[in-house]
């Protein structure tokens, strides 16, 4: 037993749980949390020895799998170099990390300031962009979420902003592109861009250009749905941005590292921001690390005012060890053409018949290794399976859906009335068809409740 | 060479970090970092091999000093076991942190919702202060730092605010006691709590108790100070706190865990808070960590009701065991009794010596490993050596005096007129005098501007 195994049970560390750990985003009391004991690639176990495969990568973060055997030795080796350092100094691995991040970033995005997650992250994008211009606003989407600290959660177009109302001035929410369930109308993707951008245009238009700092998006919008811009949309941003001097951030804090086949989710539309978020997949959170690349004239207006910004662990050695490690590992396994392969060969085509067998399977969609089963009690009204936001009772049927898939050893991602499809990018093709097997058993729950 | 020996010179070093690291708080353009090739214990080393006492423990976070072999060790275990997991599931090290940090809080403070640092650790604070209460506002004092986030920045009272105002409505700042600069006129200790108390009590009649969701309060004021609460000051908090439901908040992010010679601070005086920021101390800062520490009264407000707020890191597995190994070799290198040892033997006759031979000393004061030298032009007046805030030649005399413990081979931890005496909490006696002999020289170079 290595000195640092506990020792403890799967009920001893449930108890203990229960006693003394506040949970994320619930009512304490109605938590019945499972204990894990391990995770290797794309699966985790119980204390039970019950394995499950991880379709979630836990929360979209694990883009290299579990305790991917270089990225625990780099960290090894980075502990026993320098835990920590001032973010003050200049580090090696903290120079190191920046290099790489900014050489797979779009030209002249050349400069990253590191935090600690992507909450940060995004709370320091819109700084910079504030500092930037010297106007006030920020337009992001609804149906988007970008974290949970005080300036993170204004900026999210979702419920999770409900409780926490109000929230900071200065944030205006518009409405993205969605062909499945449009807010224009529309009956084509070209037509829903289209529509989309004629939407932002009268938005800015409304709100005055000159007050707006930044327009900030999800590349590909995340929890709220997997929402792959349509062709043309992100360009159309970015003109608009360009007309008016607007800075526009690029949300790749889940779609970034490998999510969508590239480094930045961008570039798969040959799009560049001003401002890219990260985290997560950055290093697969097996350190908390998040921050911005940040374009070079963005930079340059804090060459000689200082930045108002700042965090101890800013720049954290053992987190950037982690970064260059997983950078150089997603190379030498090649993993981006691998997620794109994937896509390709097994997620697309294979997701596809799932909707083919399933009248519950409303759409389908997705890019990479991101993809969403959006479930409908009827395809042609489009009526959610559970209502928008649904909890309890009318949360029934995707909570019945989840238990189907843990029953038969897969966790789920599932939000409102989808449920997502986003394993490690090392998910194998093997594993990836057992994974869409079980799903392809539990949808016979969703099934149960179409109304068609 | 190790695989993750990336082998840069310290020059190449700067020069990717000059390319791609944009830092905190700073003109980027006038930075000239120190390139820092290892640490050990209480010191660094730059890559010329010149050696640096840590009189700052960086940014006073690394209080079990620099590369403790067994706090690596059990991050290199831990790394091994588990680097991540999501935070809704329950993790044997996640439950054992909560527990232990727990148990050495405050009767009924048993629940801990873990953060990525110790501004996020303030921003939660808050929220659970407002949900519990039902009310908007938050008293804090002026010259605190609270962190840098959009609602910890808000409650910072102190200059790294006003580049970001205007910030979140809702937090009320009021004077703490400082008995050196008293705003209160006081003539002694006593005196000061006294009168600071009633500015207090007045503040909240003026503001209305019933608007008022949280106090709070850094135990001993940090960065802005090392402001010591006089005696029976917090305990007028507490008394405030209680007589009108206001939530009693302690920032511990810099004075827990050791660095007062307790587990928390507030230990020192014997007040129990409701609920209780952390981070830096409770693992050094060797993985990003914070949380907070939460009263079962209010813990038990989200027992049914969802508490609004969550982070992908939340209890991170690497960070929560370097949390369980840190409070473990706390005990068994009996950390906490060293510390208070060092206060009485070293470092209060030996800093309180500092100012009988040196004119610019105006102040000592400090508790543990907690200490600082308030730097005048004149005793009687008690000019500050630079101007508040300072920047530029106005502050060339502490930059001077900065310069001078360099060149000698230490790190001081300067803010405005004073020099902080930070160092970690497993310094030794002959650290620390050796420490102190480069602070007895370099002090000349304040007396030089000492006009009294």
């Amino acid at each position: 037993m290595s000195t640092h195994d506990l020792g403890l049970s799967g009920d001893e560390v449930k108890a203990l749980d229960r006693a003394h750990v506040f949970h994320s985003w619930s009512a304490q009391a109605t938590l019945d949390p499972m204990a894990i004991e391990r995770g290797e690639g794309s699966y985790v176990w119980d204390y039970d020895g019950n394995r499950y495969l991880d379709f979630g990568s836990q929360l979209v973060n694990v883009n290299i799998g579990h305790q991917h055997p270089k990225l625990v030795a780099a960290i090894q080796d980075q502990a026993a170099r320098m835990c920590t350092i001032a973010p003050a100094v200049a580090n090696d691995v903290r120079s190191e990390a920046a290099r790489r991040i900014s050489d797979v970033a779009p030209e002249k995005l050349t400069k990253v300031f590191f935090t600690n997650g992507g909450a940060e992250a995004n709370e320091y994008a819109i700084r910079l962009a504030k500092g930037h211009t010297g106007r006030p606003k920020i337009l992001t989407t609804y149906r988007s979420y970008h974290g949970a600290t005080t300036g993170a959660i204004g900026l999210t177009g979702e419920p999770r902003r409900w409780a926490n109302e109000p929230v900071t001035h200065g944030t205006v929410h518009f409405w993205g592109p969605y062909p499945y369930r449009s807010q224009f109308h529309s009956d084509s993707p070209e037509q829903e861009t289209e529509r989309a951008l004629q939407h932002l245009r009268d938005v800015v238009m409304v709100e005055g250009p000159q007050t707006i700092a930044a327009i900030m998006l999800e590349t590909v919008v995340g929890t709220n749905g997997v929402l792959v811009p349509p062709p043309g949309y992100l360009a159309g941003v970015r003109e608009i941005c360009d007309e008016h001097g607007i800075v526009m951030i690029a949300d790749e804090v889940m779609s970034g590292f490998g999510r969508c086949g590239q480094w930045f989710a961008i570039d798969a539309w040959d799009v560049a921001p001003d401002l890219i978020s990260f985290a997560k997949g950055v290093n697969s959170g097996y350190v908390p690390l998040g921050g911005v690349v940040i374009h070079e004239d963005i930079a340059a207006s804090y060459d000689e005012k200082p930045f108002p910004g700042g965090l101890t662990y800013s720049g954290h050695p053992l987190a950037c060890a982690s970064a260059v490690a997983s950078m150089r590992i997603f190379e030498e396994e090649e993993i981006l053409g691998h997620v794109r392969r994937m896509a390709q060969d097994v997620y697309e085509p294979r997701l596809r018949e799932l909707a083919d067998r399933h009248p519950s399977v409303g759409d389908v969609r997705g890019i990479g290794a991101f993809w969403a089963l959006e479930l409908v009690r009827d395809r042609d009204t489009r009526e959610p399976l559970v209502p928008f936001n649904a909890t309890g009772a009318d949360a029934a049927p995707m909570a019945q859906f989840a238990a189907a898939c843990k029953q038969r050893g897969l966790l789920p991602f599932t939000h409102f009335n989808r449920t997502h499809v986003v394993p490690p990018c090392t998910t194998t093709r093997d594993e990836a068809l057992e994974g869409i097997a079980i799903l392809d058993e539990a949808l016979k729950v969703a099934d149960e409740h179409y109304t068609g």
